[in-house]
């Protein structure tokens, strides 16, 4: 009975990701997904990528938490369009869910944007279940967090198409096996790009924003 | 439809929990509920924990995730008994729910034992709203997190009775705010102990073994 019911919900946020695809895709805007644990740097990281990707790319942003504010208010400062989705309104939600995303983004004036980025709840485990009609989907770990959890979440490294792993300016004062970390994520998704960077130095940036301009253009042109 | 089947799951979930309640009482066991974001250093925290309690105090081990046995092998060096559960068995639950930790429990020789500690799935969401049938719940924070997440996650704040304040060795290198942290701690639950520790150099660790002793005893005596 209770798996009958979450696959119902499941096939039903499908459906609502197909529509925001096909919206996505007359809009001609290329739509990536960004998951993490809470605090690996979500936010940190746009605030360094979106004037990076100027004059070529013009991004907007949906970001989504339980609560609060705080990230929508740090990412207007980039002068790209921001919109926040509380999930508290709708039950304190752990995830985005693709209705909720369809609706945030009919606010949005997409015209003249190519790079939509939807800044997902903080949660390593939920958001990679649902669809919510993107292009790409990319995984931060910051190396705080520890070499094993490419292995303990294994959904979230499967599903995504890149991993960012941030605060590499920590890694002097870490016990961090970087080589670990990077056979963890190879052993769950062999041919992962990974990009080790720094929101706080920059360090590591360009490959990120090569990669990131690649996606985009393939669509967008 | 989907918010009555939900209720009905949770309200199952109410019903397991006070069996095990009922079952850790008559074993004169205490129960706490430990639960963080993926990587905020759980297991390290119990790895420094469970020796101090000593010899006063006996505890076991019922460690979650997703996949792996990392922190159960971890645990297990600690000389204390260990029960690894892996949700991905039940479909990669992103939280304990109360019947899989009562199974585990049943698993587990509680004689002589006056503490339990469960590990819950690293997700500073989900858990929090699953009763497991504990006596205390404590939410860990890595300083590495950032300031705002009791005001991002509200809910877990709220219904634990202490807060972890983890790697504070780190706080030289990071741009973070001790007071600010405290003060969003404070607007969700007011009178919340928060132990400021290092799970490294166990900074910190009298005043959270303290007052862990004075819970169990309150119990068991």
């Amino acid at each position: 009975m209770e798996v009958k019911v979450v696959k119902k919900v499941l096939s039903v946020n499908d459906t609502m990701a197909h529509q925001n695809r096909k919206y996505f895709s007359d809009k001609k805007v290329f739509v990536l997904n960004m998951m993490s644990s809470p605090g690996s740097g979500k936010t940190s990281i746009l605030e360094k990528t979106v004037g990076r990707l100027l004059p070529e790319i013009n991004s907007a942003i949906i970001v989504g938490d339980i609560c609060t504010t705080n990230d929508a208010d740090r990412l207007a400062k980039t002068g790209v369009p921001v919109i926040q989705i509380c999930t508290d309104d709708f039950g304190g939600d752990c995830h985005l869910a693709a209705h909720i995303v369809g609706n945030a983004a009919s606010d949005l004036d997409l015209d003249g944007v190519q790079l939509l980025i939807v800044e997902n709840v903080g949660n390593l485990v939920c958001p990679a279940e649902f669809d919510i009609g993107e292009d790409a989907r990319v995984v931060v770990l910051s190396v705080t967090e520890g070499e094993d959890k490419p292995l303990k979440y294994p959904l979230m490294f499967r599903v995504c198409d890149a991993a960012l792993l941030n605060k590499t300016d920590l890694l002097p004062y870490l016990d961090f096996d970087r080589e670990a970390v990077i056979n963890n994520i190879r052993q769950i998704h062999s041919d992962m790009p990974v990009f080790e960077v720094s929101a706080k130095t920059q360090d590591g940036f360009p490959a990120w924003i090569l990669w990131l301009k690649k996606q985009v253009e393939k669509k967008v042109g």
